[in-house]
């Protein structure tokens, strides 16, 4: 089968593999659709993150460089490994893509499995990956999704699930407002699960093509260039004066945490979702004199069902999301050049590895 | 009366003033002992903070410099205003030293209330102090206490509360391990208080009579200089490898921040007591990849209540924390010098306006 495989910094080749046996235990799908994320494009610019170094075998799964990349995917069951009798050949599924050890509980008990030791994602630390025509994957990790989603916005639940996750760490309420850091497809898809629960979205961007999707998309209420307009004095007008309860920092830039600070009100939460790969000038005495809580949230646990739930009963569009559809030989030219050199109008660039969407 | 009044940076003159009349609603205190904070020595070294400049006066109060100082005391009431019906002549109290605005809610319906703007405190933004031989104060700020309470150690119960404050940020329960960073009079307390609650407490102190303190007043478990042993591995070793539930940081010191971080287990919480003068180098990925929760505490809010009973009940004993008595000559010299100058072995020193006590 065709696979987009990782051999290391600005080196991905499109290869023919053998496909994964379907083991006891697995599911084997036939993938539809795989998103490409912003931690691929980082493994293609800046080398191994992710991705174990040749040589340097990842402790679960044992694999290391090449990898099959792809970790934002749906398909279609097309057989099934021996105990798993709860999932059927031609089920509509999507993949939570763990490599976790055997010995947590990834139970509802566990709020926190993807915080434990070793963790990494199938499509980065081994274990096959969306960007090829098939997969096997453990049971724990499919989630069954109807058939009335379309798959290509089936592929889009991966993402989705981090902003769930982002969302569900603030502990929203309907009727709150929340000022949103950023426009990216993070930034966008945490705002569609603020909007989705009932909260009023506000949204700092510099990218006019950015805040017009956000607008379009019906996933902020709001949306401000902070360059031309004050973002913390919008806030204050749209609260009496009290401020945000809630923020979300999806930038990794100092000067929207500070303006996150200043909009909340007393007491707010503020979810910092971006990764930062330099230390930041905090600014501790709001954080004192505001009793701010200012909270980190990375990837998803158990968010799958919601996320599943929030799409099929329409609570979230996402077809507004998908801004590109491209083959697997067109992954680094197409997919990978139009995100990296920030096409501004592009969210979530769809790859069908087997060309049959297309 | 005789008061200590501040005029300015290191200006501070013990003075003969009129006594305030006990006008209605208001109860006529007469003080019995007042600490010292750490908030009286900032005003005294680097001037006004809290204390409004000579001609601003305070929106709330209407005051400026000079003001009576002093807002951690007990006393005897010695008259009550028109009125108060639910305390008496002779009964022993303690204060809540806010000036607060009278439209906001002060009730337990707000917890939030000393963040409401222009909040300042009694013996700092007006409305006299405890360093004075008498006082009247709002009922809504008086609470009774039980005869059964020294009135020195009644004068620790405003500090305790700042900790019974932080602690309930952090929501802790009993058996949960929480690391403190710092041992000075807020780390102390904040300890003592996580004590009471049934929490291990882990002490990082760079003073070694602080860590006896700690130590000998029960306040921790453990008492380690940072310096010579490895805070965060001993840490990992009494918790399995599993980190801290809690972290306290009373420090403002940045290398503090990161051994609590460090110490912390996933889903950590850590509260920060300290107030920080300048910016702090905020390892934003450690707080994102552990979903670490960073709040802040100020004062408090509804707290006395619950302070006055772990005093009155002996789940806490204040009395190691009091390390001087002194008289109102004695404030410079003896109080704020020996504050000043570091005395590793003072925590609370306490001044008798009247004399009384000593
Ligand atoms: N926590 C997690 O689990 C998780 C998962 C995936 C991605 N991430 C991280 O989330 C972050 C956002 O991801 P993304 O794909 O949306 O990134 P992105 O780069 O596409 O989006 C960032 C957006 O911020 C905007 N921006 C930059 N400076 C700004 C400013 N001063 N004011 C307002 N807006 C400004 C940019 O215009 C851009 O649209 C990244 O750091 C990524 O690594 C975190
Ligand atoms: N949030 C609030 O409501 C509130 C109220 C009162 C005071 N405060 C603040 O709390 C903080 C602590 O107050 P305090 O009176 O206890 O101060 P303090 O200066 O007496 O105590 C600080 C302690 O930290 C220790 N320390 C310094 N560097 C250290 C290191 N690297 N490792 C371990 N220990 C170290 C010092 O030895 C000292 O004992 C101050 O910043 C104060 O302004 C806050």
């Amino acid at each position: 089968m065709k696979a987009a495989r990782y051999y290391g910094k600005e080196d991905i080749r499109i290869e023919d593999i053998p496909e994964m046996p379907v083991e006891p235990g697995t599911v084997g799908i036939d993938v539809a659709w795989c998103g490409i994320c912003g931690t691929d494009l980082h493994e293609y610019t800046d080398g191994n993150n992710f991705v174990p170094e040749h040589g340097h075998p990842h402790p679960i799964s044992g694999e290391s460089a090449p990898v099959t990349l792809g970790h934002e995917f749906s398909g279609v069951v097309y057989e099934v490994g021996e105990g798993v009798d709860d999932i059927e050949v031609g089920d509509h599924v999507v993949v939570e893509p763990y490599i976790i050890h055997d010995d947590v509980d990834t139970s509802e008990n566990n709020p926190v499995y993807q915080l434990s030791d070793d963790m990494n994602f199938i499509g980065l630390g081994g274990r096959g990956g969306g960007l090829a025509e098939k997969i096997a994957v453990k049971r724990r990790w499919v989630h069954k999704i109807s058939k009335d989603v379309p798959l290509d916005q089936a592929a889009v639940i991966e993402p989705l699930s981090v902003a769930v996750h982002a969302v569900s760490r603030a502990e929203p309420q309907a009727g709150q407002v929340a000022v949103v850091g950023g426009g990216g497809p993070i930034g966008l898809l945490t705002s569609a699960v603020l909007k989705a629960k009932g909260v009023t979205v506000v949204m700092s961007e510099l990218s006019e093509l950015r805040r017009e999707k956000a607008l379009s998309s019906g996933a902020v209420d709001y949306a401000f260039n902070p360059v031309e307009t004050n973002v913390v004095e919008e806030v204050m007008k749209l609260t009496d004066g009290k401020g945000a309860d809630l923020a979300f920092e999806a930038t990794s830039v100092s000067v929207v945490m500070d303006t996150l600070m200043d909009a909340l009100r007393p007491r707010g939460v503020l979810v910092v979702v971006s990764i930062w790969s330099k230390k930041h000038e905090f600014d501790m005495h709001k954080l004192v004199m505001k009793e701010l809580d200012v909270r980190g949230t990375i990837a998803y646990a158990n968010n799958h069902p919601e996320t599943i739930e929030l799409v099929e009963s329409g609570k979230i569009n996402v077809e507004p999301f998908i801004t590109g559809r491209i083959g697997l030989e067109g992954l680094v030219d197409e997919g990978f050049d139009t995100l990296i050199n920030h096409n501004e109008t592009a969210v979530k660039i769809l790859v069908s590895p087997s060309g049959k969407g297309l």
